[in-house]
């Protein structure tokens, strides 16, 4: 069957065929497990209890990587960004889970070392270790000439962080009439670039490419498309750490791969639905062009991208003012309802806003 | 300046390169750390306090990846091997610092997902942490169309383990006249194979590549190259555990990038020496095979290969019988002893094997 034109399909990944492999890897994977292990909690991260500590501490981990935004950074020649998306995005997916962040090792795989390159990456990695008082312990650079393509290379990143097990938050306390606020992204953070490569023409030949990067844009007041594209990974901790603390957070995503639909319905319990207002928040313009070059539907923009935001927490009603007063730019787009459907999250157009309902 | 023919560089590998960057890196690095690091211990790994242990219970991980033994995989078509290749790789590099593995993430990441590889590499990892007692706790799997080569793909692993504090093993307590016992590789393991491909002639069409794989040769007894090239990598966790035990274990190391010499060197204190006779063991036939294929010197083989070492430990006199009770095929390799050089590791070969020096 062939895929159908602008979907992700089209652009080179197959999510079915990933999907399609996942039950057999759960139970092989389910054998590994033992009484440290936190079964079926951390949809963001890893849980495990660590030794020693009477199983008050857990462990969350998590593995990923920038994806195919690394190729827009060595087509700009940019390479910071890429250390800053890395780590951010790891500590997010943790931080989801209500743990703070310990150490992190990373992965930098390529064809042939470019030391400028990776001394940017490491740069950004650094930096954004520091800022988030996360210790940078390990990693492995690899030279791996036939694996990779000439003039790329991928990064992958691991990190370790630690909670209460008390303390953990998982959204298994939400209940209807809980209010969902949002955080805006600061454009595609990691996800969805290989769609956006394909429709904004940047997988031909590098020439046009860098053209097509440099050019300036009048939907981003003159900046250059390859700017907005390189705007590193928001990371949410200065806003979320305040609201561990206080301990109203009900439930938290990452809005990564599978877009807001897909990333918060991991984490609202069976008979519940988030539903989204789209009228509370503006997408930066950087998704409309998207969608507009590639002539993508709306529901395949919202299964691929953040739209606009790049972090979901719930709490209860009398928690929202504090939940607010932290997150300066956070703002109510939900809300918890009943529902006797399978689908976890909805989205609507509220004429009047949240205000009315 | 041009590569000189039959080193690693010259299969695409840049060491030199690499250790251009690492001066910067490891700066950067040291600026994140903080009380919680334990510094300048963890040569195989990186060291982390555990959260409310008191300091006593010590995280230790590695990140790392298989290399280029993926893509003889995928030639002939069997990934089983890859997936126990990255666990025990990985156990055994926090095993040598003292540590028992805890739990363990993956990062696989192709152009072009094919489930039934990815099902085998699962097979693989999941296996190898069952035997290991490790919690296989989460992973990613990243389709990144543009960055990998068709019909290739990368894998790698994050191991955390843990060690009492006082139960580190980093060498600073070896001494003159301690003893080297070596365990035998059961051939590559994971190291070299970038090497090995070019001189084998595996790096040209995928059907003159299967072809020289699928040949019966008679340094194999009639065993194709295929199959010998695939032997998973060793994991010593079965010997070194009940060692660990006693607590007579000084120093560890995993032989594997930069051969016996990169790798011992790693844990000798200065003023001394690892001197080892290579009269004592003899390196599996594929070594010499490459060795004679690609007219590579013996300084280069000794840099690149584990040579048939695959993991060496070092004990007091008094321990050694001991510590060979519990390796079936451990073997007197060397000895320590003082010198006024900077080399950490000489080898020697003495016509009457060790039991005469």
């Amino acid at each position: 069957m062939e895929p159908e034109a602008g979907s992700y399909r089209s652009a080179g990944v197959d999510i079915d065929a990933a999907e399609a492999a996942k039950d057999e890897i759960a139970q092989r994977v389910a054998a590994t497990h033992n009484v440290s292990v936190l079964r079926g909690v951390g949809h963001f991260g890893g849980f495990f209890r660590a030794p020693k500590s009477d199983g008050e501490v857990v462990l969350v981990s998590s593995a990923d990587s920038v994806g195919t935004k690394v190729l827009v950074a060595a087509l700009a020649g940019h390479h910071y960004p890429i250390g800053i998306d890395l780590v951010h995005h790891s500590v997010n997916d943790i931080l989801a889970c209500g743990a703070r962040p310990l150490f992190f090792l990373d992965y930098y795989a390529t064809p042939r070392l470019d030391p400028d390159a990776l001394r940017e990456i490491i740069r950004g990695m650094t930096d954004a270790c520091e800022e988030a008082g996360c210790a940078l312990i390990g990693g492995e650079t690899a030279q791996l000439p036939g694996i990779y393509q000439p003039d790329t290379y991928d990064l992958a990143g691991f990190v370790v962080g630690a909670v209460e097990e008390a303390r953990i938050v998982d959204g298994s306390r939400i209940q209807a009439g809980d209010v969902v606020i949002g955080i805006p992204s600061v454009g595609l953070h990691t996800n969805g670039y290989s769609l956006a490569r394909s429709v904004l023409g940047l997988d031909g030949t590098p020439e046009r490419a860098k053209a097509i990067l440099t050019e300036p844009l009048d939907v981003f007041a003159g900046v250059a498309l390859m700017h907005v594209l390189l705007i590193p990974h928001r990371s949410y901790l200065p806003e979320i750490v305040p609201l561990l603390d206080l301990d109203i957070l009900k439930g938290m995503a990452h809005i990564t791969g599978g877009g807001i639909a897909g990333n918060v319905g991991r984490i609202i319990p069976d008979g519940l639905l988030a539903e989204f207002d789209l009228n509370t928040w503006e997408p930066h313009p950087i998704f409309g062009l998207i969608q507009q070059r590639g002539s993508i539907t709306g529901d395949e923009m919202y299964k691929v991208f953040n739209m606009g935001l790049g972090y979901v927490v719930v709490v209860s009603p009398p928690d929202v003012d504090r939940a607010l007063d932290e997150i300066e730019d956070g703002r109510i787009v939900g809300r918890i309802i009943n529902t006797s459907d399978e689908a976890k999250v909805r989205f609507v157009r509220n004429e009047d806003g949240w205000a009315a309902s």
